[in-house]
């Protein structure tokens, strides 16, 4: 439901949907809760308890090695919580660098891609691009860690009313953008006329008493900004669509924006199935992001854990369960192997990626992990010599949504009204991804830019100065943007969710919140739960 | 239309109604415009010229001396622009600080009001309330004074999906305080099901042709979370309410808020009524403020005009025009009396303070003073140890509407995370306002907390650590939050935006956006401009 629009966002939780997972899966949990029915009693954010080391006074016991598989947020928080007892924790992390998908493009950062194409960003001085996630709800527990870690956050702009929607397949709109705020005033002020008229002329009688009526005309008329009932609840515009000369001093009263556009052709334009990605549980503001990058997380929890703990350039091939724990196979990079033995071994990669190690869990293990599937996603960043969005349009931030192959359009959230700015060009996911993602950096740039400059002319190509994209799906070690399962309720999401011997699975694709870091976070609380409470009952 | 919602916040504009200016004003005066109506070319913010030194190379004409009544934005806005070219300015500022009602209480600042009683913040290092404006939409021309002048920006949290709306004489909300997104998700669920049922009952067939009947209900769809046709486009939920827990790792899929209000309930509650604030042109997100409080503008205007322009603690008592310019009369803190004689006067006070100067300007001009009404308007800023409600509530800054006598409740976008935190108790207008400023500090303190205790519990009493309040139409030299006028077509603001000999008025007062300071520096603009253009004439 939440997704049926033919406008609506190829958002994550789309994606979710597309692949199986039906809309409302918190319904049917906590439904299933209460019939009994979930495997596990719910363990909430708030519920959790780190491992402390004074668990360990008296007991005789104490803190064992635990070797971690991937230096993303789940590997970093698995350590980061562990280390809190006095575990020995060692992450094995294929890249150069800690966050996995967390990742801040600045420049000078050099990557290359599974198709031997190799980008260096040469962003100026104070100028980046989160690659991966790039803002955080209110409700997640990533908004706990940066209290903790001491991460300084602010505003993300995830709704603008002066951003723009822009349906170039809209004959309506006649390919013209238009903000948010012009399309808002619109389609409310129909929708409440059309309600108004019918409730008043008794259509919805059975529905409603006459308090009902009066109170939902008297929303309507303040939602709407429409006439009263002598002039037929009539939309008419407002000056909510936005003035074409501001208000100001003396006589200048202001040009209110018009002419409005017909009812047909407001309902054709689509504007009006975008609404609902502000509304979304997760998207709604206020978002926040870490100042200076979103790599302030894994840089502050890679601070956070004992040095020495992350071993960088370390691809793991192969995990196996033996007498008394673990051992884990790993190439360096000059392609020599190293084996390492632990207690516990905590499998922090994408499924996709941890599909391919050798290991003696069974083939249900290496099945499970091929089950979710990986989807393309990619992002590019413009850094533009001028922020002419702020100049010009006005625009302090905000998304862009879009029916074309740029998908959405991010402008920055921060550096406001500076010298220099960087533009999210597209985030796409799916076909979009792909197509882009085939291509070498340069003519990504340029399909991109040539997109753009339908939406804001010609600045967007003469005013820019450097890029950068990312086709996550053609990224060594990550492969994919994240991972869509087709049941989550399902035998193999189940059996991931369980140690295999001494191996444990970690990672926001084995929670609700795929795709974000409080499941990656969440996942690891689990997951070090887990393994705490068993080495304290052992 | 847009303020006669019972619910509607005792806004700016909502008393510009009540004092007689019909809503849509742009609209009015577009429409006179295009009827050649308009007495004077509209002059808008990207129009203007600044003054430059370069414009008297050659012409023998320099820069005359300009007096200033009053520090306000218009006050230092006039002296900052004429400054650009070389006019000797000198401003009379009343009280011993620049920006009039753009101030910023940090610990330390004291202020007497006009029943004597003095107040001094006790607030910690870093937290402030700005007593005045608080936040600057895209559109105002104060965005622009901020670049020019260095000012940094941050985000303005005018609108949060987690912040709480408030209505204590709702039965159907039992006088429990419901988070924004929640009432969002029930009214735009009822609503979508109502005009759905409508729609495909034919109730709307005269208005609607087959294609935009199916885009409706699929916008309807979209945007209420609703179910299809077979199942009545019943709304009966959604997680765009809100979870009581959060969804996480394996088999937390989460519980999402409930239960659902039935539709006579969430229409009772009035809930709806406060959707308006956000839709509005001035108040839709993104907004801003300035890093570090609102006076950093009035002090970067003071930094930037000549030192030595500003005499503080000067009252105006007399102006004059004279042979070959004007004569100003002012008391300094000694009492004792100076004139000033310059070639022109700009009278930059509220009008009513102004009715109250010796002139000879005439009768008329003194009328017209006194048109525009006052209106009370109350803030307290209520500084506590902990940030609670980032904490437990997880509302990261946002404005609370209720319905009691505080009116708006504003917690803070800034220094989130940090360890303490300063939210404004109270933003009210008219007798609510009148009432709290009857009261003195400790009063108005201890009526603010018991009614937040009402919505917060007791951390809002027990948590609080200082607190300091303004009553602006107590205040001194200000009297009143802003003003409104019966008819800003009528002949009294006409005859005051008009020059009376050499002296010239400048204010918010005397522009179409009162109560913002966009008002202020667009009248500036003009009163520069009209100054110039005389001199360059002449």
């Amino acid at each position: 439901m939440e997704h049926s629009a033919p406008f609506a966002e190829t958002s994550r939780r789309g994606f979710l949907r597309t692949v199986g997972v039906a809309g409302g899966a918190g319904v049917l949990y906590s439904a299933m809760g209460a019939m009994g029915l979930a495997p596990v009693p719910t363990a909430d954010a708030a519920s959790y308890r780190a491992p402390q080391e004074s668990d360990f006074a008296l007991s005789g016991r104490g803190g064992k090695k635990v070797v971690i598989l991937g230096g993303g947020i789940a590997g970093l928080a698995t350590a980061y919580e562990l280390g809190k007892a006095g575990y020995d924790c060692r992450i094995l992390e294929a890249k150069n660098r800690p966050g996995g998908r967390n990742w801040t493009a600045r420049g000078g950062t050099t990557e290359t891609d599974l198709d031997g194409n190799t980008q260096q960003a040469r962003f100026s001085d104070g100028q980046y691009m989160n690659c991966g996630p790039g803002r955080l709800p209110q409700s997640h527990v990533t908004l706990d860690y940066c209290r903790e870690l001491g991460v300084e956050l602010q505003a993300f702009v995830n709704q603008n009313a002066d951003a723009y929607i822009y349906h170039q397949n809209s004959a309506a709109l006649a390919g013209k953008p238009m903000r948010w705020r012009t399309a808002k005033a619109d389609v409310y002020g129909y929708v409440s006329e059309l309600l108004a008229k019918a409730t008043d002329q008794g259509a919805l009688d059975a529905a409603l008493t006459k308090d009902d009526k009066d109170r939902l005309i008297s929303f309507l008329q303040s939602f709407g900004a429409i006439k009263g009932k002598a002039d037929g609840f009539a939309y008419a515009g407002t000056d909510r669509r936005g003035y074409t000369v501001e208000p100001g001093a003396a006589d200048n009263a202001g040009v209110v924006l018009g002419p409005v556009p017909s009812l047909s052709d407001v309902l054709a334009s689509g504007v009006g199935q975008r609404f609902s990605f502000e509304l979304g549980y997760d998207q709604a503001m206020m978002m926040f992001q870490p100042v200076g990058g979103m790599d302030a997380i894994p840089r502050a929890l890679e601070k956070a854990i004992r040095r020495g703990t992350i071993q960088y350039e370390a691809a793991a091939t192969a995990v196996a369960n033996v007498p008394g724990g673990v051992e884990v196979t790993w190439r360096d990079k000059h392609g020599r192997e190293h084996v390492e033995r632990a207690d516990f071994c905590v499998v922090a990669t994408p499924p996709h990626i941890a599909a391919r190690l050798r290991h003696n869990l069974g083939d249900p293990v290496t099945n499970a992990l091929k089950t979710p599937t990986p989807l393309a996603v990619g992002k590019i960043g413009l850094e533009y010599k001028r922020r002419w969005w702020e100049l010009e349009d006005r625009m302090y931030g905000g998304v862009v949504p879009t029916d074309t192959d740029l998908a959405n359009m991010w402008f920055p959230s921060y550096g406001y009204q500076g010298r220099r700015g960087t533009v999210i060009g597209y985030y796409n996911t799916g076909a979009n991804a792909e197509a882009y993602g085939k291509l070498p950096h340069a003519q990504r740039a340029e399909r991109a830019v040539a997109q753009g400059v339908k939406i804001f002319g010609d600045r967007y190509r003469s005013e820019l100065a450097a890029s950068f994209s990312v086709a996550w799906h053609r990224t060594p070690f990550l492969e994919g943007g994240w991972v869509g399962w087709r049941d989550q309720n399902g035998p193999e999401y189940k059996l991931l969710n369980q140690p295999q011997g001494n191996v444990y699975f970690a990672g926001d694709w084995l929670s609700h919140v795929i795709a974000w870091q409080h499941g990656a976070f969440t996942s690891a609380r689990k997951v070090v739960t887990d393994i705490h409470t068993r080495v304290m009952a052992a």
